[in-house]
């Protein structure tokens, strides 16, 4: 029976040059999260379908059921890296320190209907700390994005902040009640891409939150407020929401974010309050962020996260606090991309070619020496049998650099180093080939 | 509804301090595996059923089957690497450069009866030739094997060498019948864990392969043959195996690979023929090999392969050539467990503590000072107020270092740096703290 190489729908593979960058990515990802002391969580792809749902039978996220023929434990999918660590933190509450700062990179899989740019599989690349109830917590969050977005090359970006306590404050100063915040946020979030008309519309719509004319004109004038300088902002909102205690808390708590924002070195231009920020997710609590590239805004945020005081402790009788960021990596990538920041793709290695017999075990020991000083290195191991032919493989593969040892050389004890980039070629000692290419490769 | 933190039945997750070896292994295997010139490969975890089954409705492995409410399409989890390659080799052929050398890192699911140590998700981490007929391939697959091995620290390890077409003589030699030939290899293969008794048993047994006494004292005198020099090993094959052009080809592949070994540098005492080798998969077609730990015989192999010309072209009308090895990484780290190798967990970062307002921004100030000099930091995030308590918590953590700065020190504009592995304590000027703190940890 022939059976078709094809992927599943919504699924996708990463090549080798794609999935190359997208290591690259990771390792200085990884290398901030160490950085700034996150630790590597490793969790599996299947959980029990309780722990995920939380036993909820109308859960409504898409999961992907999985199971083995007569097995009476019902399996499902990860969506998230969020579920698991409640699940972690509540399982080894005796022999865990607290706070807790875990990274965790690892699929996730999430049944939505496929589009152009979305999968059903995709990296998550989560940092939180777990058991910290207070701004620095979060401050130190921002800051990690703005250090990860640097480490990847990023020199143009924004990182937003809100805080939901604030975002409360709004339903006490424009009447409306809290129970209808959801639909509210939902709306507000949609500001930058579609405009306040539409916003409004949808604020007015009798199938969404359905506000009346004054409860609209206050929240206009809560968007509009002065945004130029961030203290000033501030001191703008504490006085518009004078009648909230809450959103009192979510002004002090943005004021002492940008404070330890200050210290800890993240410049101003990289940072902005932006009060149209809510986060789709129901569950934060406090400050939320997210990230964009002004470059690239279609991409919609790359790094987002807030506090979310409520969710870690679903599992067991106390609340503990939490705060934390989801990298984006497919958008990160998509953005390198198109901005043509994702590197050439030519990280192959040295080729060394191998149409001649006789040179085999010379050619062999040269591709260790050449490995044993750092650089990528491989021979030529295909059926082409020619110089010619085995050249053209290198050429296609993006190998920077070859070398030629046929019976010529072999007798001079010199080899040809071919410069494929520039198309330069020298015989040079055998011996010494390792120390010319490292100096080939650092021109 | 309260439910329980608990993973599923044959699952297991990897805290922090086992993830951080487990992550620092990974990054020394990847660095290896580019050196040789093997790029990665990303597939998705869910694959058409039929892809991984290969059409056959009377498929052994235990599959995991997912899916959504009403999907039409059947999916299932991919219970190895192998399988995803042959599916993106037929799948991208055209585009695809041959030699094609790519590693893969990733879970893989297997319905196995949960059993201690053996679990139903695990990694897997594979680097494969794909298109290279030659035996160079698999010498340089050894290679990588040796290599690997070495950058992991391990010191005392033995790669194993045989090649199935030396088996397939035997059959000839012993005079039994080839469609006997899984049965016997399965029983040699036990050689070591058994011993010959119990081999010989089964290798009589009626359920397994039935042999009478000469096919017997054949196979007895095979696995006893001279071992002590390599060379004089194949050249007693050789002449044992006359009546079996496949098996004198098989000898001329490994003298071939020993030739080439040597001439890749890779010391004489590190790998050995063993011709009880037989590896447990039908579709190896040449070189077979697999690495022990004499110090940890029990774990069995912990890198494993070799070459299977058949399997890849599986999706296509073409054979293709390949070989490949796959490293045991749970294997390996409970190798590195057991033997002491695993570190000693304090890879933590320095902590600045934090018990007084009045020294917060300053605090915060040095920690991006120490994380710019490479050195992971953190600062304290947690509810403890107190000097000792935040102290008790980073002694906890493993923390080498931790930083006292209060009121009484930023008068002097000094900082209390602790050691906290020699409980030793400095003052030091704060702007001289990151410069101090590289010094005591290269101590």
């Amino acid at each position: 029976m022939k059976i078709e190489p094809k992927l599943a729908t919504g699924f996708r593979d990463y090549l080798p040059d794609e999935a190359r960058t997208r290591e690259n990515m990771l390792g200085k990802i990884k290398e901030q999260f160490a950085l700034a002391g996150f630790a590597p969580l490793e969790t599996p792809g299947l959980e029990k379908e309780e722990v995920l749902t939380g036993g909820d039978p109308n859960f409504k996220k898409q999961l992907f059921r999985a199971g083995l023929p007569g097995m009476a434990e019902k399996l499902a999918l990860r969506f998230d890296l969020t579920v698991p660590l409640a699940r972690v933190v509540a399982a080894y509450a005796s022999e865990m320190q607290k706070p807790f700062k875990r990274y965790q990179i690892g699929q996730v899989w999430r049944g939505e209907r496929p589009q152009a740019g979305r999968f059903r599989e995709f990296m998550q690349c989560d940092a939180d700390i777990v058991g910290a109830p207070g701004v620095l917590a979060d401050a130190e969050i921002v800051n990690l994005i703005y250090r990860v977005m640097q480490a990847l090359g990023f020199r143009n970006f924004l990182i937003r902040l809100n805080d939901r306590k604030l975002l409360n404050g709004l339903a006490v100063y424009a009447g409306f009640p809290v129970k209808k915040m959801p639909q509210v946020l939902r709306a507000i979030d949609k500001l930058d891409k579609l405009g306040w008309g539409e916003v409004k519309k949808e604020l007015a719509d009798k199938s969404g939150a359905a506000l009346g004319q004054a409860s609209l004109e206050a929240i206009k004038r809560f968007l509009e407020i002065e945004k130029d300088n961030k203290a000033a902002t501030l001191a703008e909102l504490k006085k518009l929401f004078a009648g909230s205690d809450e959103a009192q808390k979510g002004a002090d708590e943005l004021l002492e974010i940008m404070k330890a924002l200050k210290a800890l070195g993240v410049p101003d231009k990289f940072w902005t309050l932006d009060l149209s920020v809510a986060r789709g997710l129901d569950y934060y609590t406090g400050a939320v962020f997210e990230t964009v590239l002004p470059e690239a805004l279609s991409l919609g945020s790359v790094m987002s996260g807030g506090r979310y005081d409520g969710l870690i402790g679903r599992f067991g009788s106390v609340s503990i606090p939490a705060t934390g960021v989801s990298v984006g990596l497919d958008r990160l990538f998509a953005a390198m991309k198109s901005l043509n920041m994702a590197g050439d793709g030519a990280s192959a290695g040295v080729m060394v070619l191998n149409f001649d017999e006789t040179a085999t075990e010379t050619c062999l020991t040269l591709l260790s020496d050449i490995r044993d000083t750092g650089v990528p290195a491989e021979i030529y191991l295909g059926a082409e049998k020619t110089l010619k032919g085995q050249l053209a493989y290198a050429l296609k593969r993006n190998c920077p650099i070859a070398v030629i040892i046929g019976g010529e050389e072999m007798k001079k004890k010199m080899a040809q180093v071919k410069d494929l980039r520039r198309r330069d070629q020298k015989a040079v000692p055998i011996a010494e080939v390792p120390a010319y290419i490292q100096v080939l490769l650092q021109q």
